[in-house]
Order: structure tokens, then C-alpha cells, then sequence
């Protein structure tokens, strides 16, 4: 028994001191770890390795591949509004009209809402705000869109989403039937993309982000309006563990 | 300090909760779940709820929408081995040369390797053997695309793996510079997909699984080599937890 658990501690050592380390070749299997599979139950996930956010150190990123599929392309971006509500942690607004194709992917927008201050920063720097725009694939994989809001001209959308916080008599129905995200996103779709979690728990590591660095103006009234909800929803920067971030020009 | 560990408590419970049942509206966030900012040091990652090998029940896999890019296509499977070796828990072949597009993004093949008896079961049932072919993306995203092997007609390529593994002069060399995988792989590429681990510690959740359910033959013989080496490196199923199980037609 003592040799077997000394065993399993040796093999799970070498494993994860081979994790640590730059990934060269993708070890399903580090070389020469012998593994226990009479006391499986005693091996342990890694943990904790892939969270978000994180700074997005723009001299680090790497130029995407020639052979990657760039495109970060949304369809019906006008849609119907299922929900507009402060849920206790962020202004949210749930959706289920938008569509995308995210690196040739097909996914589904479900919700977008937003974080102050932002939680990505850009070379350390953050911006008053960041939406996070949750697609989901069939498969369950989440691609998260990340916006960054500074402050300029009014924004119209952000405006329909402020308005339809406010107390109505009709509490029932949104005041806006539908809402076009497209005034919410940036022109420019150069992004970065980094493979990371939920910036809330449960922190899952199923999250493909893509953070558009190109800002969008709100008026200082309009943000003022945001920060009314929140003044602090933002997760602390996580390491990047050595995971690739990955530069796609606009 | 004992309110805030309490509403944090809380917090993850309800989170917890939410994610505990099936996956209806991704929600980065669940509705109404007030979050410890102050104290987000005590949030925790969900683990091991999105596990490898899983039991394939055929019946219970979803079609893939049409809209969803089906390919799993290979390039150049013919191309330079780097190294073949038992490396202490499999026998495993490293490469580089072997690209592969599988849905719409690029990835590169980096080894492959053979469990015994298979790791996935297609409705409760083992094949002998399952190779593992490990695909990386430049993102980090691992792809691995899992084939089972039943005993049959000999296989030319699963020879030139097993002749290598011998005992030669020249040890450094392996006895065949180039390997064709299109020789360990089926005719058919219908596949079962979902968003699973690697099956070897540190068992990382960032692994796409496509496995092929159309078997490969080996001949006894061979099936025998490769038990020579392992008889047993298969790690036990483990629970789908809700997760989306996709069937592509070949
Ligand atoms: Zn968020
Ligand atoms: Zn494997």
C-alpha cells in the first residue's frame, strides 16, 4: 500500500513539473511516468492553471497562423430581447436571436452584461467598463466576446439597456422588443484570443475568449448609469500560466 | 469576516447549484447570485466535472446541426516519425508532420499512442486496444481523435509501429523514418464529439474528443504486441455530467 501511494506521488509530481514547464510537445502523457492505474481514484485534476481575466500584454501576443480561420462574424445581431435585469451581480441582458461564427464554429449568443471597471486590461490599463458577449456551441463550448467602454459620445444601444432598468409600470416586458448589438461592438474585429474561465464561480475552464482591443464610447452619463449598478464587479487579473495569447489584425 | 464568509458560502452554493443541473441559459453568471468581490481569493474552480473516457451511449447522442462544420480532415498523414518509444505507461509515437482540420480550425498531429483495453466504450462495450491521436492547436487547444482497434486482418501500420518498438542496433534511429496514419485510421469518419480531459494526470480540461466508432484490425498477433508492452492503461469511465454528446454522421 505504502508503495503504491509513493508511486502515484511520484508519477502525479513528474506530471504536473511537466505542465509547468513551456508546453513543447502535448503530453497526453509525460515520458516515462509511470502510472498507477490500481489507484487511479487517488489521481487529481489540475487546477486553477487557465483563469480569467487576465492583462493582455500586447508585445506578447503572437500573430495568428496564416492557416488559422480568422473570422469573428456575427449574424442577426437584431433580435428579440428575452430579459433586461440587474441579477444581483451585473446588468445583464438575455438574448437568443444572435448567431455566430467564431473561428468556424457555429454558436449562439445567449446573454451579454457588463463588468466596471473592465476585467481585461490592455498593457495593465483598464477601461470604465467591459461587456461580455456569452455565445454558447452545441457541444457546450462558451466563446465569450469582450468589449471595452470608454468614455465619448453617447452610445444609442447602451441607452435602450439603461432605459429598460428603470421602473416601469409594465414590469413584465422589456421596454425595447428587440436590440441590435451590432451599436455595442466595435468596427474593427482585430481581437486577441486566449483559452481561459469564467470570471465568476463556478471559474469553469470551458471559455474561449476573444477581447476586442478597439474601445467603444458611452457618455460619462451613460456610464455614470452602469456604475449605479455596479460600481466594483470586477474579478482580479489571473495568471497566464504560459498559455499562448494569440493576435488576430482587424 | 464571518458575514462575508457566510454570503460567499452562500454564493457558491447557489452557483454550485445552477451549474449542478442541465445547462440551459450558459449563464457566466447565475440570476440573482450576489458575489464577494472583497473576497474573491475564497471563490473556487469547479473540478472534475467534465472528465475522460465516458461510457458512449449511442442512443443518447445528438445529431450535429447542419449548420455546424462536420469535417475531420487530414493532411499529409504520411511524414517523419521523431521518436518511437514505451515510454512507461504506453507505447507512443511522436511526429509532426500530420495536419488536420477539424471543425474549420487548424491543428497540428504531435503523437499518438495505444491504450489497452480501450478507454471509451461505445454502449458499455471494450475494443482491445484505442489509439490516441493528439492534435494542438496554436491556441493550446488539444484535439484528441480516439480509434478502437478489434482483432481481425493484420495492419501494415500498426507492424512498422511494432517493429520499432524491437530491440536494434541503432537505437537512436527508428527502423521506419516516415509513418502513414491513414493506415490506423477507418475509412469511415462518422464521429462521436464532446468536450472531455485528458485520461493521464494532470488530466487538463482542454480536450476536444472526436472518437471514431468505426473499428481498425489488427491481427492477433499485433493485438498481442501491444499487450506485451501494457495489458492494462486504460483509466476507468467516468460520468458525463450533463455534458452534450454529438454524433456526426462519416
Ligand atoms: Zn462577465
Ligand atoms: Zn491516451
Amino acid at each position: 500500500m505504502r508503495k503504491h501511494t509513493f508511486a502515484t506521488l511520484i508519477a502525479l509530481s513528474l506530471a504536473f513539473a511537466a505542465q509547468a514547464g513551456e508546453p513543447a510537445k502535448p503530453a497526453a502523457h509525460a515520458a516515462h511516468d509511470a502510472l498507477d492505474y490500481e489507484h487511479q481514484e487517488q489521481w487529481q485534476a489540475a487546477h486553477d492553471k487557465s483563469q480569467s481575466p487576465i492583462d493582455i500584454v500586447t508585445s506578447s501576443a503572437v500573430a495568428a497562423a496564416d492557416n488559422e480561420p480568422r473570422a469573428l462574424e456575427f449574424q442577426h445581431t437584431r433580435g428579440g430581447i428575452d430579459k433586461v435585469e440587474d441579477n444581483g451581480h451585473a446588468v445583464q441582458v438575455d438574448t437568443h436571436a444572435t448567431q455566430a461564427t467564431i473561428r468556424g464554429r457555429h454558436f449562439t449568443l445567449a446573454q451579454f452584461h457588463f463588468h466596471a471597471q473592465s476585467e481585461h486590461t490592455l498593457d495593465g490599463k483598464h477601461f470604465p467598463l467591459e461587456g461580455h458577449f456569452v455565445f454558447k456551441a452545441q457541444d457546450g463550448r462558451l466563446a465569450v466576446v469582450g468589449v471595452m467602454y470608454e468614455q465619448g459620445k453617447a452610445n444609442a444601444v447602451a441607452q435602450e439597456v439603461l432605459d429598460d432598468l428603470k421602473p416601469r409600470k409594465n414590469k413584465a416586458k422589456p421596454a425595447q422588443q428587440e436590440i441590435d448589438i451590432e451599436g455595442l461592438l466595435p468596427k474593427s474585429r482585430g481581437y486577441f484570443h486566449y483559452l481561459g474561465s469564467l470570471t465568476t464561480p463556478p471559474l469553469t475552464e470551458n471559455v474561449e475568449w476573444y477581447v476586442l482591443p478597439a474601445p467603444v464610447t458611452m457618455s460619462k452619463k451613460q456610464i455614470d448609469g452602469f456604475l449605479s449598478h455596479y460600481r466594483r464587479n470586477n474579478r482580479n487579473i489571473q495568471p497566464l500560466n504560459g498559455r499562448p495569447l494569440i493576435r488576430y489584425e482587424g
